[in-house]
């Protein structure tokens, strides 16, 4: 049996020295700290297929770079996301900026023209450049056959030192799934040109084919999930039937008991063949705007 | 100001009472009893649109019935949900049930075939049942232009007294979207379809325009969240530049803090324009397993 | 294996109905039922001695009449709590009230003379009438030895027909704890009394002996902890090196993750001894205001 | 208005660097950077008097250094805390250890000898060593009139190179208030010295003076909540009728909507009198163990 030994901050200390003697303390700091481990081990080993699963408002809340260096760190993973997501990110893409906001009156904010997601917000004329960007690209994108072509076409437009999600994802040839694009602003916006009169066909089911196929033949298997919900289910899913992830890492303040997917525990996949019984697996239970730094600390080299 | 009464607990108590008694109570007691108020202006009302985003295993764990009892009091209404919960409510159509389990082992189920959600077990040998329905009536599914259009055509297949969210929708003309259908088993299924080489083609941003179009054409709006995810997401966009809902229910163990949609309390709605200023609404913090049998429990007549 | 049944909503249905429903459907529904199937043998077997923490502003918020219904039909239970529950019931004896609040500006109400607690507000001015009490009463209090001793003379004090938890304690032979009592309202009016000159010596161990000398010589132990905190381990502690608890219920809305003895699950106490091996318990994660009156529906008969 | 910036992780990046990158993001790592600004203000100004309040296991978890750091840093503070943090002290003062624990089984817990908190293990042997030190030292532990004399007493037994709160408490003129006491492995061992016929008096309310009258004559005030329960409490009470606290930092996981006072927002206290109108405060919504490093990494120094 292994002894706590309680965290001493010291001056000048690194994250990186923190994080680690966050794995000898116990609660939350130790599954930190666990973490940590299991990704330098994910990130570490080429033959890892790693998928992230990115639900919450991350975007929004600053977390973009870290998602954009881990991308970097590890080209060919398979990112799975929200459309809100992708839609913050092509909102910096077209030089919008989110805002801080640390108390609130909602009704205020409406009349002023802020859209606020929590301590966040958002100007409400983004629609405006989103519309516009839409609407001059149409020809470009309207012919994408499966929504993660979308967006890499998306991605396609965007200026070659574009530091986002989208940009750097279509560099590093990885794959971005979104199962419920129309569920977002972006979806916003195609309704908007069909509503013009402008017609596409993207296909609702095409992009199951990559992921469960990249899943099932896939040696080693590795999964992050940032936040839970459609993101995090569509990998879970994909492993279902294949031989179950290798790593895992989920950072999530969704609770186990009223039984929603996002909140269950990684444990809970062995059931269904989705987690190996002998996976290395650990579950954060924190914010992942706090956990995300710590965790991948160690990671992000360049 | 009013007074807050203590509940008082009687024999042969009537659960609408028990309710009725709560509204006089404080902290989540009290958000029941106004929920509940709010829900009885909701059907009382025939020109009060009725969106219902509904999320979480709720089907398996045995809110099905309310579901159906509450598409059938309010014909018309447009429900929005996972795909998980529409796979299982097909399951339970096929003729299997869900299971209790009060404590668990996930190695042990899955080597005997057990899937477990929480408290909850399914066989996994549903799959097989599922894959071939969707084999031997793939010629009807297969024509299908969008997803709703979809879970319409699975609806028809249906014996005719088939309690279950699907049949019930269709025979009250309720409209069902799910913008991740992909994201469940019965994506699983159409994938295997066109693993197994045939073709299909549905649209993915096809419904949008009937949700947004009630969304945007009805005088009186009213919104009912399930729990989160994309449900509750899809419906809050379609309101977006509607004129926003009059009124609202949320019940979800989501926090408002990690910044998620799923967590917002309904209030920030409003800096969307979402919801309308003035709008009745209340965020009731309860497991929907608990919350939904008390919240509807004077709506449901039959 | 049991099959989950879904829950049916009957117009006037009785809630003991519902609740037996809820047993038979999953996630936190299934703990409501399994709870109140555990209380009905508490309560019905007359060799098992009951000890309840009760936490949180459960009187402010409307709960007492439960809890004093409670005590009623089983007289002899131990009720340990915090001081700021026995405050608030010495006020409401003294004819005041509290009153809802569904939304708040805490520096009006600051400046309008009313206390806040989440969704229920006290007036500020039940202080005076708490002084005057205390004031006029500390001949018959000052005498105490012990602070259940103390909050028996309070109990003593009161109006025959005083509806309240101090008073029902009193006649029903229940034994009221509370390790903090100087955290508190009435602890506010001792240190004032003692500020103002007057001496009382209230020792603050000596009620110890009576509550582990009960834990360790029953022969059957039945817990119910509405809430943590010290109630919750204050009982926890007098179980200890005792032959463990037969029967528990546990209602809270803390998590176990942090680590806290609130959020703390009950099977967690077997490592300690505090819960039997083979002992009958449920976890309620569930606000504790919409769980009472569900659990304990089939408990008070009177 | 400010704008969000991405947290960027830079190789051998400083803590204090990335809870500064921190305060320009958004959701939970906006609040540990606000937080960070206020602890740094309230350690730097000699004039502001600190009040810490500290439940939850934090001395099993690892903390106790950093409670330890903190102490020295601001000499003369208030510490208010549960006897459970005190007993874990002691206990480690006495040269055990707590353990890590990744996955339990309670009942072979129970039988091998290990007490468990979450993932932290205590050995139960523990209280053998207790028992001696009160036993050996009893002449000088009962005199002790009040409770925070009784924890000077035992820390004046401590060897003086003892790295416990305790002793550093003692060495820094911070005192250390527990109002519940008697609930913890102390409140048994004293227990145990009386059921053995040994006599001591120990005034409950004694204490409340001393805390009472610095909140009410420090001109500058400064609240630190780790975790909530009894501590936080006594220090809310006590700021009651004085002039209210003008720093604030609350690290919680508990919610506000189930109405307890350990989950209730700073904000709340407003209309208390607890906390000054103006006050510069912030709710930290996270694990302590994660929080705490990052909050107070630049205000250790030593």
């Amino acid at each position: 049996m292994k002894k706590i030994s309680p965290i001493k901050i010291k001056p000048n200390q690194k994250t990186t020295d923190l994080v680690e003697q966050m794995k000898n303390a116990g609660f939350g700091a130790r599954k930190i700290g666990l973490a940590s481990e299991i990704a330098k081990e994910i990130f570490s080993d080429d033959k890892t297929q790693l998928f992230i699963g990115l639900a919450g408002a991350m975007v929004p809340a600053g977390m973009k770079q870290i998602i954009i260096d881990l991308l970097k760190e590890k080209p060919g993973s398979i990112l799975v996301t929200t459309g809100a997501n992708l839609t913050h990110d092509l909102i910096e893409a077209l030089n919008h900026s989110h805002y801080h906001c640390d108390s609130w009156d909602d009704e205020e904010f409406n009349k002023k023209g802020f859209d606020r997601m929590y301590n966040v917000l958002m100007k409400n004329d983004v629609y405006q450049d989103l519309e516009n960007f839409f609407e001059e690209n149409w020809d470009k994108l309207s012919k994408s056959g499966s929504q993660s072509e979308l967006i890499k076409n998306i991605a396609k437009l965007l200026p070659k030192d574009s530091n986002s999600i989208l940009k750097t994802a279509l560099d590093n040839n990885v794959e971005i799934f979104c199962p419920a694009l129309s569920d977002s602003g972006i979806g916003l916006m195609i309704w908007g040109r069909l509503a013009a009169g402008k017609t596409t066909n993207i296909d609702a089911f095409k992009d199951m084919n990559q992921i469960i196929d990249t899943a099932w033949t896939a040696s080693k298997k590795a999964i992050v999930y940032i936040g839970g919900g459609t993101p995090k289910n569509f990998i879970q899913q994909s492993l279902q039937f294949s031989s179950g992830a290798d790593f895992a890492i989920q950072i999530t303040t969704d609770q186990a008991h009223p039984g929603g997917s996002s909140g269950a525990p990684l444990e809970e996949g062995k059931s269904w063949g989705k987690l190996k019984p002998k996976a290395t697996h650990v579950d954060v239970n924190c914010d992942a705007t706090i956990a995300l730094p710590l965790i991948f600390s160690d990671v992000i080299k360049k």
